[in-house]
Order: C-alpha cells, then sequence, then structure tokens
C-alpha cells in the first residue's frame, strides 16, 4: 500500500511528497519534529507532545502554524488513511521556504512547513525486546548545547547508533564530562535499591514526554525518584537499567559497554513501570 | 529571470526544485556543504573546495556520488545558464532518500542527493564594507563537536547571526571555553605587532578554504603566522582583527562586544590580505 503523508495542507501518495530545495529544514535544519506513538488505532500522550511542539517553536521563534485541534485532525486522518493500529506518527515543522539561502530568518509571515506521515509498527507495545532488554555501549555526547529543543539536527545521534550496529548492540548512551546525558533518541535511567535515578531537565537532554510520564507513575506508585547525573560505572553497577521513549516506551538495559547491569536480566521495576506506562496510556489514548 | 537549480541531474526553475520529505538532509541534518564563489563568471578556489567536501563525505561516510569534473561541469553550467558574473555556486550532498524515516543509515547503493544553485551578487568582490569593517558580538559556542565536518546543521550559526542582527551588528565570533572558535560562517584572526594569529585547525573550527589559502599568502608575503586559540580580552587590545571566508573574502572586524579593536579603524595587514588573496585568486580562477 502507497503510504498517504500530510504536506503543507494536503495529503499526497509518499513518493510525491516533497519539499522545496530551499526550505530551511533541507538547507539550514532549522526544523523542530515531534513522534507520536499509536496503539489499537489511537494516539498515546498526544497533549504532551503538542505542548512540547510549542515549547520547542517557541524557543527557536518559529511561528506555529496550525492550532491545537487541526494537528489533531490530520493526525487522526493519517491514522485512518493509512489504517494504522500500532505504530507512530511523525510530525515535523520547519521555518519554510523563503525561495533563497540565508542564515538570517525569512521575513515575517513565511509560512512554516508541516509535514507528517505514519509508519505502521504492528505489535509495537508486544516488542520482544522489552523480555530480554538492550544492550547498549557508551559514546561521548558531542551534541550541540540545546538538546532540550526537539530539532531535526540528528546527525549525531544517527552516527552513534550506527556505532552501536557495527558493535553489535542496540543503542548507545552518550556521556559527557563524565555524566550520561541520555541515549541517543531516548531518556537513561538506573535503579540502585529502591531508587529510580534519572538525570534531571536542563538543556542538556530532552524534555522527554514519556519520561514525565514514567516518572508521575513511579511516584504513583510509591517508587523513589531522583533526579540527578550519573557516571557509567554507576550504571554498570546499579541494580537496573533502562530507557524510556515515545515508541520503545519503557525499555530494560541489561548490559552496558560489555559489563552486565545488576544479574544482567530484565529488572522488576524496568518491568513493572512498562506495564504501567502502557496500561495508563492506552486508558488515557486519544 | 528565473533561476535554473540542479537537482540530481537535472536542471529545473528554481520554483520546480524539490526534495522528498524523507530525504535524510530534511530529516536528520544529514548533509554537507560547499559554497565556491564567483568573480567574471570563474570559479574561486574550486579544487580545494571540492577536496574539503570529499573529506567532508568521507568523515561520514557518505559516497561521494559525482567525479571532481563533473562538479566543474555543473558549477560552470549553473553560471552559464544563470548568467552570473559574480556571486556563488552552493552544493549540497546529503545521504539520500531512504523512502522512509530511521536513525540507521539507508542500504548501501542508495544515491546522494545531490542540490546545487547560484546566488548572484554583482560586485561581490568590491563590497563596501571592507572599507569600513564589521562590528561583532561574542556569544557562547554551542554548536556540536564536529565543525570540522561542513554539515547542514546551522541552526545555531544561523541564531547566533540573528542575535548579532537585533543588536546591530554584522557578525558574532563564537566562544567556547574562554577562547575564540570562529565567527558564525569564517575563520577568526587577530592581529598583534607583526603577528597574524588564528586558532589551530582542530575538530573545533571549520577547516576554512580560504584560511588556508589566506595562510600560505601571509607566509609568501614574510607576515609572521602563529596559530594558537585566544580570548575576546586579548581580540579587543589587538591591533587589527579578520575573518576569512569563501564569499566575505578577508572582511576586516574593527569592533568586538562594543570595543573598538585597535584605532576602530580598518587595518593595513587585513587590507593588504585581501588585495594579496583577490589578486591571486582571480588569476587561478577556473
Amino acid at each position: 500500500m502507497t503510504r498517504t503523508v500530510y504536506v503543507n495542507g494536503d495529503y499526497l501518495p509518499e513518493d510525491q511528497a516533497t519539499v522545496s530545495i530551499f526550505d530551511r529544514g533541507f538547507l539550514m535544519s532549522d526544523g523542530v519534529y515531534e513522534v507520536v506513538s499509536v496503539l489499537d488505532s489511537k494516539l498515546l500522550d498526544f497533549g504532551g507532545h503538542i505542548v512540547r511542539l510549542k515549547r520547542s517553536l517557541a524557543e527557536l521563534q518559529m511561528d506555529n502554524p496550525l492550532s491545537d485541534d487541526e494537528y489533531l485532525d490530520v493526525h487522526r486522518q493519517l491514522i485512518e488513511k493509512n489504517d494504522i493500529t500500532d505504530g507512530l506518527v511523525y510530525l515535523q515543522v520547519t521555518r519554510g521556504n523563503p525561495g533563497d539561502r540565508d542564515f538570517a530568518f525569512p521575513p515575517a509571515g513565511t509560512r512554516p512547513t508541516v509535514v507528517m506521515f505514519t509508519q505502521s509498527n504492528p505489535g509495537l507495545a508486544d516488542n520482544p525486546a522489552a523480555k530480554t532488554g538492550w544492550k547498549i555501549i557508551s559514546v561521548e555526547d558531542l551534541r550541540w548545547g540545546r538538546r532540550d529543543i526537539k530539532t531535526v539536527q540528528l546527525l549525531y545521534p544517527s552516527l552513534a547508533k550506527m556505532e552501536a550496529k557495527a558493535r553489535g548492540v542496540n543503542d548507545a548512551w552518550l556521556v559527557e564530562d563524565g555524566k550520561v546525558t541520555e541515549g541517543t533518541s531516548n531518556n537513561a535511567y538506573i535503579v540502585k535499591g529502591n531508587t529510580i535515578i534519572t538525570r534531571a531537565l536542563s538543556n542538556d537532554i530532552l524534555h522527554g514526554i514519556t519520561r514525565a510520564a514514567v516518572l508521575r507513575f513511579a511516584n504513583e506508585a510509591q517508587m523513589k525518584v531522583e533526579e540527578r547525573s550519573f557516571t557509567i560505572d554507576e550504571a554498570q553497577n546499579a541494580d537496573e537499567a533502562f530507557v524510556t521513549s515515545a515508541s520503545a516506551f519503557v525499555m530494560p538495559v541489561v548490559e552496558i559497554d560489555g559489563a552486565a547491569v545488576g544479574d544482567g536480566k530484565v529488572g522488576a521495576v524496568a518491568t513493572r513501570l512498562r506495564e504501567i506506562y502502557l496500561d495508563e496510556m492506552r486508558k488515557a489514548a486519544v
């Protein structure tokens, strides 16, 4: 089936979906994005993702081209047109097409570019990796200094994922000044005793929508949460480790740089948080 | 006149020049670029730029889609079709269009995307700013850690240029760990006594093609060159300051963060280097 995608108000076959070569997203990486997971044809935490989208746009002084309801409508239409049961909707907004290349922003009123498309992923919530856990490596964090803004500057995360792949593991954790910032496209956690430890929010990491939900659920379940930085050595010696993201949900990490975490098996805390997260998110899906 | 641009082998009117929304350049900032200046319809230091392009591609394990001669032919055809006397040719290569979004690189054999276009700029070499000099501000350098690779991740330089514009000056110098790295799209220099001082090559700065030429000409003219880092304070107290880039050539800097450099006028060293650079480059243009 040819996918139907959305570009600036039009629903198009995927092979006819284009943007100008002068689009700021193509020439200047001047764009932001969101990924919303779909389970049972419904959107998970849509509201949280739209709030973050608007924050990213505001941080870059970029106009927000659609209302919340319009974004929701396009998401739903794409799910329907592409018959998505499980998968995701990707959304990207760029500063638009000024018709030429310039470091300076285009004139006020230049229409931002909006691109949205689906990816089907049947059985997304039953990913077998959640039962065995991920193996990861650590690499130096060389990204820019505003990782709180979800921009399309994804070249380094892409390179880090390829490094992980080349070394036969699932992902990489990024390390700066000796401390883990986050994974290539997820937030990073360790568990020591009864405490869940994850880096505090700052410009150094993405303000994960799944992170916010999982920490809320952890608090509600009387688990102790400590927001602070940790080292790879501390992670290797933790009882558990895991990551969270919109599409991996809560994913256990069982090996870091070749060293088993805890007993090298998927831990109880990560498993429980994954269950709670999926249960609560399914209930609240729109 | 409608510009004719080049996209993957085709010469197209600029308003019909597009790339897929799935292009890695649009979704992942997975692309590199070069800018070659044109004077009297001839290319300045074309060979140097193609060498750097190939280095950028190699550093990112990206295929090089065209031969040197093919690149040259497209440059020349665009200059002719668009009747460019003075201006530039912009060239971008991305990892291509895999037909979907994935952090992992596309399969081997995926054709890179090649986009090229001209910008006309009559009187480029007679830019009146060269007689009055630029005023600049300093801002923190928040870019990623591989600035030696000329990628399209230009959002931060774009933000820094907008900050400079908002503060009524021409450009910004980026500062990391207290030392100037470079300008937003140029290399930075100061002159103290008879010595030209500029940061040494590393992953921290662009390996400027104009920088290499200017330092070569400075050596040939018996000027002393010292490759080392310097602070904003040292720059404010220098005799001269200037920047180099493919399209600004050698541009004097007369004010940094509100403080005059030297006597606040365009200096003799920058002026002399600009003359030599333009003379030599015109002679060698192709």
